[in-house]
């Protein structure tokens, strides 16, 4: 789509004040520029309205002037779905960061599209409840882009995706006009669940101004462990036993490969093996209940044991206070990060039915060590939910560059595997930019075509997010 | 539209076969009168599939010939969703009943159609799981129907609706085109959830032919008790004060009226009052763990204990047996069906925000007392889930005729107090003919819009359920 022209600059700026237009190279970086450095972005304008009306004053001229926009929250999408490649004008939810109401009594809060997934959470601890969805970039990404995106994290297994924390939304749609469907309801059977459609379309569908979300009762016993095992289909022996004993108690369920708990020693201060020797894959699993002396050490302590008499336990450290627990979970939440300093990462973020995990794992493994012999398989994450992140490092003494031109090739053997078992190229990153190109090849026609009469109903002029997700 | 020519009838008879397609009116009856004798149906054929294949093959025909098809399960609807009202064809999906499979290592169940919910139940039982979906009707009801009106029950408060136990369909469109979304993923961000489009449409966007249903680690310590307090909003204190302690471990919390109570005692063989002195008003509360041994009698234990010196709980039974906690069951579950021993009864099925209950009831008895003075008010059902089953019985001495002719004002009362505190009038029995009426007066007209525009865009030739939902 072609840039707009100055004197339409001029009249979406009007719309939010020029305070908060900006045209300005330098003041846009933060806008243009993401996380893994693979896109950067480029926009003739960002606008940073302040309030639903203002967002739906921009969409309205927007459409009536075929100008393309940009939704765009905190800005750490991994997958490149906020980034601007060129006329797209970018709209910043981050000044929507009000917090319009909380109501423990009916387990919701209500906030703007911008407000951080951190503020969020304290708001709900102010008010003895907790906001679950649990992100390593939560200190800066936004609630308008985690339901965009419909996030998912570590705390999944207990409580959901991003979508299944979500009870209303108001959306500004595609000709500027607002659905206000902000509702707090936990049954409503009337008509089409539509809040469901802009939940991860990445903003291709209508703009998220706010939401109405869940809260939970806040976990008062927690019981963490870290465990040692032989390989991933053990690691799944242990999660069914732990889910069959535990049930809804069982808050996370993450695997993790010796050679990510290395790097994570290596490079993390003051991280330490909970285990004194070492073992292949390790678990860390977590149970909670909101109410003290609950008993939930004791179920952990008998899957432990339980796991231990069937051969599936190796090893565990029971995390005897916060601080260690805290400790526990770092090993994990680090392991991403960590591959930054051993030189190139290649990293796949895919999902396939549970229980096939292990095979998925095993058969990734043996397919990129044929194509970069040498290389370092870093499969790690959410067991529970079948949700593997596939990454795989450079070889220790490899070059950089040589190694990331094989992403597309890695990438591709990981896909093919995965398609096999069923399962998901993008488990909980998206499409964004960088999956757009694969979307003929995992989707049916049929698919397809249901996805672009959406599209087509509900962005006729494709102004919405253009070349994202359809 | 105009019923098919004989011709035509031949020709969707060929599609399933002679035996399958029915056109004799004595053989249609079981299709045609719905539990309540609220709607009479009719039509000129019932087809009855025995394959995806032949659904598709009826679909495209319809589509070619604009035939309409109303879509039917085990036609337990309440709402006429179900009904055919002159020259639709009838698709019951009645012997698309095959378990595909079974995957306890998932926790998955793959479904058709016409599974009968118990069939359901009883395959994850023999895989040692729950599917947790829990309904009156559930020894006739199908899951394809379940799922195409979001089915409630009394299992949502720890399980989520029908929609929540969903991670893929199969779907025939309404052009014949059958979309293959039978995944088996908890976490797939690949573009717009397709699944959340049909499911509680009602069968107006396209026909679920088979599901991938979640399943759940069987309970096997469940603790109940039937609790006395004095009104819906010492309830509300016990169900916050319930969630507070049990979290997810808390299954049910089911509000009732003494004097539904009484209705039960009066006219079920065997009922017994589980507390000795009569109160206004009982909980039935629910916890279950899959561990025996968990130690969820001791949380109910404290729950009760709480409760009373918070003077809340007034009395309480606790189950000492699984046949005691069934008897408390039976009374919550026969308060719907003891009703029409009663005479006349004006229903209603809506929702408000948890906390608004107790507002929600008492308004409605006061406005309708003030229409049909000496009505007698049973409002019982899902407290939790802010969902109340806001019933009328007519008054004791008067006459049935002239009480049910005031349904419209009594019903118009309460919808309009649900309104008012931001609830929705159909809190799980969905829309079909009985409220399509008032679609116009409960949404906007950009949700109205938003609806017309996804119905335009799956069924552009108005060909599925014609005059339901949109």
């Amino acid at each position: 789509m072609p840039s707009p022209s100055p004197a339409l600059i001029a009249r979406f700026a009007d719309i939010v004040g020029s305070a908060h237009a900006i045209t300005e190279s330098a003041d846009m970086a933060a806008y243009l520029v993401e996380h893994r450095d693979l896109y950067q972005g480029r926009t003739p304008l960002v606008l940073r309205p302040g309030s639903t009306d203002e967002v739906a004053a921009i969409l309205k001229l927007a459409g009536e002037t075929g100008t393309a926009i940009v939704p765009q929250g905190g800005n750490t999408g991994l997958v490149g779905g906020q980034i601007a490649q060129g006329g797209e004008v970018i709209v910043s939810l981050s000044r929507m960061n009000r917090i319009r109401s909380v109501n423990p009594d009916d387990d919701t809060i209500t906030v703007e599209a911008g407000t951080v997934l951190d503020q969020v959470h304290k708001a709900a601890e102010a008010a003895d409840r907790l906001f679950p969805l649990s992100l390593g970039s939560e200190g800066s990404c936004q609630i308008g882009g985690n339901l965009s995106t419909n996030a998912g994290g570590t705390a999944v297994l207990a409580y959901g995706n991003a979508r299944d924390l979500v009870l209303g939304l108001e959306v500004v749609l595609a000709d500027g006009r607002v659905w206000e469907g902000l509702r707090s309801l936990r049954k409503d059977n009337t008509g089409y669940h539509l809040k469901d459609l802009f939940i991860g379309a990445e903003g291709t569908l209508g703009i998220i101004t706010a939401a109405v979300l869940k809260l939970f009762p806040r976990p008062r016993e927690v019981a963490t462990a870290f465990v040692a095992v032989d390989d991933p289909a053990t690691a799944l022996k242990l999660f069914s036993l732990a889910r069959g004993m535990a049930g809804a108690q069982l808050t996370a369920c993450e695997l993790m490969p010796r050679a990510g708990l290395e790097m994570v020693l290596k490079h993390a201060a003051g991280a330490r093996d909970p285990i004194a020797a070492p073992y292949p894959w390790y678990v860390l699993v977590e149970l909670a209940s909101p109410l003290e002396g609950s008993g939930v050490s004791g179920v952990l302590q008998a899957i432990l044991e339980d796991g231990f008499e069937q051969g599936i336990v190796r090893d565990a450290a029971v995390a005897e206070s916060i601080a260690q627990a805290q400790d526990f979970w770092q090993l994990r939440l680090l392991m991403s990060e960590v591959q930054r300093a051993e030189g190139g990462s290649i990293k796949n973020d895919v999902s396939v039915p549970v229980a096939r995990s292990a095979e998925l794992i095993a058969r990734g493994i043996e397919a990129v060590k044929t194509i970069v012999p040498g290389c370092r398989p870093i499969p790690f994450g959410h067991l529970g939910d079948g949700n593997i992140h596939f990454n795989f490092s450079q070889p220790v003494d490899g070059a950089r560059d040589a190694f990331l031109e094989q992403w597309d090739a890695v990438t591709g053997a990981i896909n093919e595997i995965v398609a096999d078992l069923g399962g998901s190229i993008s488990a909980e990153h998206g499409i964004g930019l960088m999956k757009q190109h694969l979307m003929e090849t995992i989707k049916s026609p049929v698919e397809l075509d249901m996805m672009k009469a959406l599209k087509q109903a509900f962005d006729p002029k494709g102004i919405l997010n253009p070349g994202k997700v359809v």
